[in-house]
Order: structure tokens, then C-alpha cells, then sequence
């Protein structure tokens, strides 16, 4: 480091031993000096020839550095009169007492709390630290068994398309997403869930979690009234909160959300979000009865209904209950699935079934959102179903997890049985366990967080803290050494709260 | 296909050389009927045994059927009654009436014209067709050079991170993105762009356009005013529109955005898009001047600034200009970048770097958003960008993309020079041909579009019609034979639209 004194600059420290270089320690340090004040608007700087020869370097770096100060407006040239520090940079922007003010500023906003973001983010940020999602250990909600993905089929699929890619597979592609893809999702969800639909229906998504956001961007203003069922599913609180709406919390009983209330006391609503196969996060399924009885007032009162069909590839006792969208003869259901629980979550593929006058809408709305989903993926996965891979995997998970859900309800029944009481259908990848009346149960989720267990407190489904709290536990991502060692786990997490 | 006709209930059509399995069709004919009001509730249904020899059919197929109506709920059984249609299944839901009420209902929907959906559905479908986006020819806008692209090194990196996924590349990921990418990216920025943060501070996104709508949504209420370049990104434009900002269109001169002039007058704004590198779509550089009026006018007036650097790796004259984000010591810009062209589209990774008190709220958002994004590519453009192959490819692209920006200039000048005028800086991947005063430019692209090349219309950045427009014409995806066959067209596209 040698610093070079000059008369009419402030001294220049030039590093030679760095490996910045030489023009870029230029550029840094009279952009420095400039926008500090330390140099006035229309000072001369020394010519290219003198500074050089005064750092005892060549010409070029300083060239460089005048050039790229000149392109940016930092210094200008006058003919006659060599370069100048630029005359029109405002003097209250850059003085040395400009930059105290802002210092000054900086702080009073300190001082003043959080600065003013919007309402939407505001609300977003009051959701308490989730500390059971930092771990991937057992009971964490919606996590596969990933140890039993074919990841060697699956592989051998990318290196395919990754390989020799076409320039579908690296440009820009379709916002709804990969006629192929769609074609394979439309045959998929009309053979297994009785929905109707086209592929030109298909939006491809980045998951659910995005297919719930951009439905709410189409479909509602601020202020809009969502029946929402309580408990219900966090993630579709965030999204419909990021459109301003209303959120009406509708109570759920052992039919799913008892809509037959709000409907006999002529409540209305933009739209309604409901998990009808099974109920996030009881487990139960909506009756016929009530199924109708939604689409019929959904007519009657221009009510949209966000169907999100999770899970419904995983029922152990009957056979999948077929989808709400199937019975809706007038579009009113926008259904909405993913891919992240049947295959791996980071794959961020899922779908959304739009009714064929609101496609262009969807459509519109996934460019402004983000435009496509990359298209890798899209082509692996496309091919993984049509060769018959998909259908494969779903079967022998859907054995799989019932064995896990056994292990999961006899681990509680052995070594729980006096504090849990176990709820939700034989369906699904989780089940709810109720805990002793009075226990907080966010506290026994932190507790358990500590001890490398992730269980879900069921109170964050709620919009008003609940009478009784619980345990959302996940059994599809933990073996069973891994439930049994949970469950021990877990016990001491509950013993140390039980009020 | 034959017809069984029974007593008691309407005749049932079993087709016995289809694939669709027994059970199934008997589960689909008992909903239809029962729905459609065929069957009534409390009527009895033909007893297991009884069906299946009407059928002549095994009794397996009948039992299973009768076992999923009755989970749904379609079905009730009474002891020593039987097996009825569920009494509690509402007349008027389900009667024949009431079908054909849906019906007419239907028909007076239609009628009726669009169905309701929110405000920012409406607006944003308002776009009009943009057929010149349908091809990848010529002048695609934003496309860059696929065929230059080393796809053997990435395909080999892709392989490596694919054949044996850790958990952390299948399971859920960080909203806010894979550390060892944030960290790259950090020092990307740091020492290409000037710009001043921390890994903790980046947000990795999948493009910019999910930066641009995250940022409108933790920042804007609805009817917030922003400033917006008039011209101006059109992506911008949807991303804070689907927030339900009141967009304020601030013309342009030779010094990029007036400000000046808006903030002479006492305007206000929640928020400032801006392009200070490279304006889009006219190419000027913001002057020094001008920046520091606008960070000092944020900090006094609590105003936000966003800012797209996009393309700021592609500078042929001077080398790249700083950020804005750097000059800023009170964290009041959010600076936002994208893979998407210095990569490949699809790559669909981007980043934003986040003011540090606003981590929290931009992560939640992004929760809402669509939770993470897919982690094999994070991984991926990791390796890319920590083993050299990042650095190198940009190189290698700067010299390929000053040679196809010399080749379309020399293209306009031999063929076109009586009817375009280029404008545009020496820098990014695009440069903007202004028409005759008069012509329409979206006819002349339309026109374009048929013979496969992709010119997009200057007029579509601008919020009311301009007095001049132009074409905006990529030249990043095109080689020198499709440059000068490109413009041959093109000629020929303006030809018959000058007015």
C-alpha cells in the first residue's frame, strides 16, 4: 500500500499487491472522494499523463478509469479546459455536509421502528418463527419418503433431456406450461379424480402454493369475503392475504366446512377455498349433501370455489373420493393440485384446472407472477408419466405410508396413549394429534423442534387460538425406527407442558 | 354395449369390451342418476347380489362400487332397510327440476357475458394478442445466443447434482434460496455491479419478473403511486399492477427517467421503477446527477426505489456502470437481476437484494408466493458460476454480442436505412429501430410475426399511444445469416404499413 499525496487531490491510496486492479482502484476511489464531497463539482483532476507518472504506473488504467467516470457523468470534459469533476452534480447531493445529513436521516429512521411497507407484507411478517421447519426430521408435514423416489429412472430421464437440450427446453416457454405435460395432467386428474377438463384448461404451476396465489389475484379485489374452513390450510391464508381479502373463517365439522349455516343465514362470499377430499388439517371428507349444496349456491350467487385437492392420491380404506370440479356443470371450481408430495417437493411442479372462459385471465396472471415454469422438469416428468413410472410410484407409496400410518397410530397407542387422542381419516400422508386440553401446543412444537422433531402445532391452522391444541404429524418422510424414535421424543416434549 | 333395463331403476349402460374397469362404470352411472335426479333419495338400490346377476357380471365389481358411493356419501345403509340413496341429499339439489334450473342458469350466464373476476384479472388480460412472442425467429427479444451456450459443462454439472440428490435437493427448500448460491451471488454483484450487500440480503427468485412482483407486494398498497418510465418494461408495468399500485408514467430524456422534473413539481411516490444502467427499451444511461437527486429525494421523502439492472453485463463502449444500489447508504433500493439471459430462459433463476430490515418481509412474501424454488439448478449454477464457467461464458458473449449488434446495424444501414433510425446505447441484448412517423408499429409486427420473426412493437412499452413507434429488435439469438434474412423481412413487413 503506498499512499501518493498530491496537491490538488485528496491523497490516492493505490494497492499494488492486490488483485483488483489498477483502473477499477481508480474508478472506486474518485467515485469515493466525488460522491463524499471531497472533490467539488468543476475541480480540474490531474491529466491522465501527470496521475500516472505521479502513481508511477502506465497510462492505460487511468484511461480506463476517466473513461468509465466520463460514461457514468462523474467527471466531463471541456475542450480547453481538461477534465472536470462534473459541474452538474447538485452540491447539496454531494457535499461533505450532504453526506452528514443523510447520515443523520439514516439514523432518525432507526430510531422511528420499521419503515412503512405495505399492509399485505406487514401481515405476511406477523407469523410466528416457525422452528419446526428448520428440520427435515420425523413428522415434518407434506415430506415423501424420498429415500423411496426411483431416482435412478428419474435421473436417466434428465440426463435425456438434458443432454441434447432443444431450444424448447432452454427458451422461453408457454405460461400455461407444456402442451405435453398438460395433455399427461389432463388424462391423469380425468382417469383418477373424475375431474373434466381439457388440457387447454391445464395451468402448470410452480406447486399449489402458487396455484392458491394467482387464483386469488384473478378472481378477487381487496376486500373481497373468502370463506376460509377453520382450521384450515396456512398456506391458502397466505396467498388469499396477498390479494387483501376477507378472510371469514367458516368452522368445520365432521362433514368438512359447514357451509349449510352460513348458506341458511344468507352469507355471501367472492369465493370459497375448501379441501374437500380431506380436510386440512382434520382429514374428513365432504359429504355428498354438502358438495351439492355448495355448487348449487355457487351458481346462485356467483361464488367461485377454490378446490385444492391435496393428498387425495393416498386413501388406505376406499378408493379415492372423486374430485368436487367433477360434478361442477357450470365452471364455477377452479381445482387446484401438486406434485410435490407424490414426487419430491423441489421439483416445484403442480396444476390448476381453470374453467375455460377464465384461461386467458390465469394465463395473464402467471406471466405477471413469473412468467413459466422451467421447462426440464416439465419434459422429465412428462415422460416419467406416460412411461407409466408415476402411476408405479403412487401404488407402492400409497402401501407404504398405510404401513407408516400403522407404526405412527401403535407408536402413540404404545407409548402416548394417556396424552394423545389421534385424529384424521386413513387418507393422506399426516394425522392430527389432539393433545390434553390447556397444552400449548406451538411451545410442545419448539420443545420437540430442539430435539430434532418437526411436528406442526395444529393452533397455527386456526385464525383465533383454538379450545384445544395438537400436533400435525407427518408419517410419510420417517421409517419406522424413525416414528418409534419420534414418538419417544415427543413424549418428553408433551410431558414438560401438560398444564 | 348393452342395455339392461330394471324395475326399479333406470336402465344401466354397461359397455363390456371397454377398458374402463367394471366398478367404475357402475360407480359412474349411480352418481349421474343420482345427481341428475334420476334416482331419488331414500329409494332403495338393487341389492349387491341381485345387480351382479341382472348384469351377469361377478358381484366384486358391484360391491366396490357400492362401497365408494357409500363412502361418498351417495349411498346410505340402513339395518334391515338396505342400501338407499342418502336421504339428506337436498330435493332440490340433486331433482330433476333443479338440473335443468342449473342448465337454464347456465345459458343465462352465458348471456350474461364475461363473469365477474377481480380488477387485476380484467386489466391484465386487457393485452393484446402479442402473436410476435409465438416464435423464436429473429429478434426475439430477451432470447440469448442457446447454441453458444455450454451445455456440455452444464449438462455434466446438472448429471452430478441429479444421479445422487442429497435430501436438501429433493426435500423443501429456503424461501429466500440455497446459501452457496446467495453467497455466489453476492460476490458477483459485489464485484461486477459495485453493488453492497451480504448473502443474507439476496432472495433468490425465479427471474426477475418474481422479483419485480415481489417487491410491489411487500412494498405497495393498493392505489400507491409509482413512478414508471414512459417507455418503460412492460413486465414492470403487470408486476405492479397486479398489486393494484396507481401507476405514474415519468417520461424519459437523453438522461434516462425526469425525475427532476417531478420532483421539482412536489410529486410524490411510495416507489420508483427504474432501468438506470440501461434504460429498456431506449438504452440510456442514468447520469450521475440524476442518481444522487433520486436517492437523496427517496431518503427525505421515504420513497422506494427498484431497480432492474437488466442486462448490465452486455456493455461494448465503456465498461458496465455501476449500480444505483451501490451509491445507497440508507437502504432504500431494492435491486433486482435475473440468470434468464446471461444463462438461458429456462434456467428460471433470478435474484433480488433485499434492505436489510426488509429480509423478513420479503421471504414471508415469497412463502406466499410459491414457498422456494427447485433446487437442482440453484446447485447447478452454484458449481457454474464458483468453477469459472460463468465469468467465462459472459466473456465470451460480450465479444459475440458486439459483433451480431454491428451486423444488425450494418443490416438496417444497407437495407433499411431510408425507413429505420437506430436507437440505443452500445450495450444489452437489443436495440430500438424507430418507424416512420405514422406507421403502425404492431401492424408492422403482426405482419413480421407471420414470416416468422419476432419484432416487438416500441408502442407496447408506452402507457398512451406514442407519437413515434418502432421496433424493439434482439439480436442476442440471432446469427449473422438470420440477422440480414431477418431484416429482409422486416423490410418487407414495413413496406406495406407506412403510412
Amino acid at each position: 500500500m503506498k499512499r501518493v499525496p498530491a496537491s490538488f487531490v485528496p491523497p490516492i491510496a493505490i494497492d499494488y499487491h492486490t488483485k483488483t486492479p489498477m483502473y477499477r482502484q481508480l474508478y472506486d476511489w474518485f467515485r469515493r472522494v466525488i460522491t463524499d464531497g471531497q472533490m467539488r463539482p468543476g475541480q480540474r483532476v490531474p491529466s491522465t499523463r501527470s496521475l500516472a507518472a505521479e502513481l508511477k504506473i502506465s497510462r492505460i488504467p487511468v484511461l480506463n478509469a476517466y473513461e468509465q467516470l466520463l460514461a457514468e457523468g462523474y467527471l466531463e470534459t471541456f475542450i480547453g479546459a481538461g477534465t472536470c469533476v462534473a459541474r452538474s452534480i447538485p452540491d447539496d447531493a454531494l457535499s461533505a455536509q450532504a453526506s452528514k445529513a443523510r447520515k443523520g436521516l439514516q439514523e432518525i429512521v432507526e430510531k422511528m421502528g420499521p419503515r412503512r411497507i405495505s399492509r399485505r407484507g406487514a401481515a405476511l411478517t406477523h407469523v410466528p418463527t416457525q422452528s419446526w421447519l428448520d428440520n427435515l426430521g420425523a413428522f415434518r408435514v407434506s415430506l415423501p419418503a424420498l429415500d423411496h423416489f426411483p431416482i435412478r429412472v428419474w435421473s436417466k430421464l434428465v440426463a435425456r433431456h438434458s443432454r441434447k437440450p432443444t431450444r424448447g427446453i432452454m427458451a422461453y416457454g408457454n405460461a400455461m406450461g407444456q402442451l405435453s405435460l398438460r395433455e399427461a395432467i389432463a388424462d391423469y386428474l380425468g382417469a383418477v379424480r373424475a375431474v373434466r377438463c381439457e388440457a387447454s384448461q391445464i395451468l402448470v404451476t410452480t406447486g399449489s402454493q402458487q396455484g392458491l396465489q394467482i387464483s386469488a389475484q384473478v378472481l378477487l379485489d381487496p376486500n373481497d369475503p373468502v370463506w376460509m374452513e377453520e382450521p384450515g390450510y396456512p398456506g391458502a391464508r397466505q396467498a388469499f392475504m396477498t390479494a387483501l381479502a376477507h378472510l371469514v373463517p367458516v368452522p368445520v365439522d365432521h362433514q368438512g366446512m359447514n357451509i349449510a349455516e352460513m348458506i341458511r343465514r344468507g352469507h355471501t362470499a367472492r369465493a370459497v377455498y375448501i379441501t374437500p377430499s380431506h380436510q386440512y388439517p382434520l382429514g374428513m371428507t365432504m359429504s355428498a349433501t354438502r358438495r351439492m349444496l355448495l355448487l348449487n349456491w355457487a351458481v346462485r350467487t356467483g361464488a367461485w370455489i377454490i378446490e385444492d385437492d391435496y393428498d387425495s392420491e393416498y386413501r388406505f380404506g376406499s378408493r379415492p373420493i372423486a374430485s368436487l370440479q367433477g360434478l361442477d356443470t357450470d365452471g364455477r371450481v377452479i381445482y387446484v393440485g401438486t406434485f410435490s408430495k407424490v414426487m419430491f417437493p423441489a421439483l416445484r411442479l403442480g396444476y390448476v384446472v381453470v374453467p375455460k372462459d377464465l384461461v386467458s385471465a390465469f394465463s395473464a396472471a402467471r406471466d405477471a407472477a413469473d412468467i413459466f415454469s422451467s421447462t426440464l422438469y416439465q419434459a422429465v416428468l412428462t415422460d416419467f408419466i406416460r412411461e407409466g413410472h408415476f402411476a408405479r410410484h403412487i401404488r407402492r407409496m400409497r402401501m407404504l405410508y398405510m404401513e407408516r400410518r400403522r407404526a405412527l397410530v401403535k407408536a402413540i397407542q404404545t407409548q402416548m396413549a394417556d396424552m394423545i387422542e389421534v385424529i384424521g381419516a386413513e387418507a393422506g400422508m399426516h394425522l392430527v394429534a389432539l393433545l390434553p386440553p390447556g397444552t400449548n401446543d406451538v411451545a410442545v412444537s419448539r420443545k420437540a423442534a430442539q430435539k430434532g422433531v418437526s411436528a406442526m402445532p395444529l393452533s397455527i391452522c386456526y385464525s383465533k387460538p383454538p379450545t384445544r391444541g395438537g400436533l400435525i404429524l407427518g408419517y410419510g418422510g420417517a421409517n419406522a425406527h424413525q416414528i418409534h424414535d419420534g414418538i419417544r421424543k415427543l413424549r418428553m416434549s408433551v410431558q414438560g407442558q401438560i398444564a
